[in-house]
């Protein structure tokens, strides 16, 4: 593997402010993030979104990173078209190379500082193990979602999304910036470790496995039936069992939680609930199994691995 | 003064979903609703905004009831065209006149239930203090602010804003709904008692009346030297005194507040603080003074010769 840096991204969606607002600090006075003695490659995710303090202007640039759009005949739209002008600059075969990305996302959801992982890679392993071990960040380890695909770390070879809220759409608040900041230095202390081949792996993982995601009940013509229960609101990360208030129809009548399948077994987790964004997407919450994994040995080599071509700032 | 309903607006702004939420589910289930007898016309403020998502296609529709741009020569843009729509058929001289409007907004600002009140029309403030003394409601009276007219409830012979918040933009909350229609329902048992003849005022209005705005510390380029501080932040209907923290500025300096001119002589109260929509207003926060002024009589005459004319549902 040739060398690379480390892609810090924010703005990937354009109405998330508080990361874009770091990274224009962070390259006013470098002094202000602690590096870790890596070379980082500060990206605006969507440029053209951010100007215009919308979330995307033609499709959403995190599900545009699907192998198939991306290769496909034709210019595509604005939104792939800067997915494929990512990876030409900062993909791993790109002209300033990079090896991990690093995407920072806030959300309307009441998520806290959290990670979301997409599948089982054993490097984004290692290193939200890392990141957990160090602050006690919660994890959303994405997969099985066929409805949900083409997300910009994935494209990398080894990424992971920072995830902070709640905050409103088009709002810096100094909080939000905060909890994102220590999130990726965090990050950046675990990749330094691994760089340096002494990377300590913490002996569990504790993920929240995605299941599926809720709908909003909605009418025949698709407009909604009911809301997020206002017990539910604000709730993520915590089980909701059988029977619990779940959504809220405007006549005042509390819709329950029916688990599905094999969720009578065990117990499910909220996550993303309310996320403004997601409405047009058909999610008014996520479910997700939390579980206690033991962390392999081969995940932290893989990131060591990965990390030793890491380049140190120039 | 010829007869006419109380027009409830909701989606005024067409990311402000709680409203239009409240319409829809009041069209489909009138009992929902508390009328106190008095017939209701429920408008969709801004259907295409509504329909896109956004606050407004072309200009800020709470901001084109200036007359002169009403009676400009030309078509003008979408949200004028609009304006114009709605006047001439809810207008006190349209077609299905309102005699009354209560326009109902959410804020991503920590302004709890309140009502802003657009100068110092007597019945306006009968009705304001009428919805205080039933529900405490703090009110921001907005004058002398010749940056930003043109409101909708202005054209109307009464009228008021109910804002409620934090929400975010885009995302629909039961609680902040809720508020909303405990407001709508103060304002219309107030309406219904002027109508009797048997309104009963209050001894006192406490508003907090407008005094001017602070944007952002700035850059030369118009980028954000600085975000509102987190001390700040959510501090909404609370005095800010001389030194005491307001914005943070990117390396970590605190900008404290300094009052100007006869703002050392009082306290100043903030409103407003860090609304996802006004950023491009130039408005990081609103300061006013809070005041408790004597109800007058002519208040409430006011407001009962006026809903006199208001009808019953047909």
């Amino acid at each position: 593997m040739a060398a690379g840096q480390v892609m810090v991204v924010g703005g990937t969606h354009g109405n998330e402010r508080n990361a874009p607002w770091l990274l224009e600090a962070w390259r006013q006075h470098p002094g202000l993030l602690h590096r870790h003695g890596l070379a980082l490659e500060l990206v605006l995710g969507n440029p053209a979104a951010h100007a215009a303090g919308r979330r995307y202007l033609d499709q959403d640039l995190n599900r545009s990173f699907v192998p198939a759009l991306l290769e496909a005949p034709g210019p595509g739209d604005r939104e792939l078209q800067r997915a494929r002008q990512l990876l030409a600059l900062h993909g791993p075969e790109g002209s300033a190379p990079c090896l991990v990305a690093l995407d920072l996302h806030s959300t309307t959801a009441a998520m806290g500082n959290g990670l979301v992982v997409y599948g089982r890679r054993p490097a984004d392993l290692a290193l939200a193990a890392g990141m957990q071990q160090r602050l006690g960040l919660p994890i959303y380890l994405h997969e099985q979602d066929r409805a949900q695909t083409g997300y910009l770390v994935e494209r990398w070879p080894c990424g992971l999304v920072v995830e902070v809220g709640p905050v409103p759409q088009g709002v810096i608040q100094s909080t939000i910036c905060r909890q994102s900041q220590l999130a990726l230095e965090a990050a950046l202390e675990v990749l330094a470790e691994a760089r340096a081949g002494a990377l300590r792996q913490p002996a569990r993982l504790v993920v929240h496995r995605h299941q599926g995601s809720l709908d909003l009940p909605r009418h025949g013509d698709g407009s909604p039936a009911a809301v997020v229960h206002p017990q539910r609101q604000g709730r993520d990360w915590r089980p909701i069992g059988a029977g619990e208030p779940l959504f809220l129809t405007a006549e005042g009548t509390t819709i329950p939680f029916h688990p599905s399948g094999d969720q009578v077994e065990e117990p499910v987790w909220a996550v993303f609930i309310n996320e403004a964004a997601y409405g047009e997407k058909g999610i008014a919450l996520s479910l997700t199994r939390r579980e206690v994994w033991p962390v392999a040995p081969a995940w932290g080599q893989a990131l060591t691995d990965l990390a030793r071509n890491l380049q140190r700032p120039g």
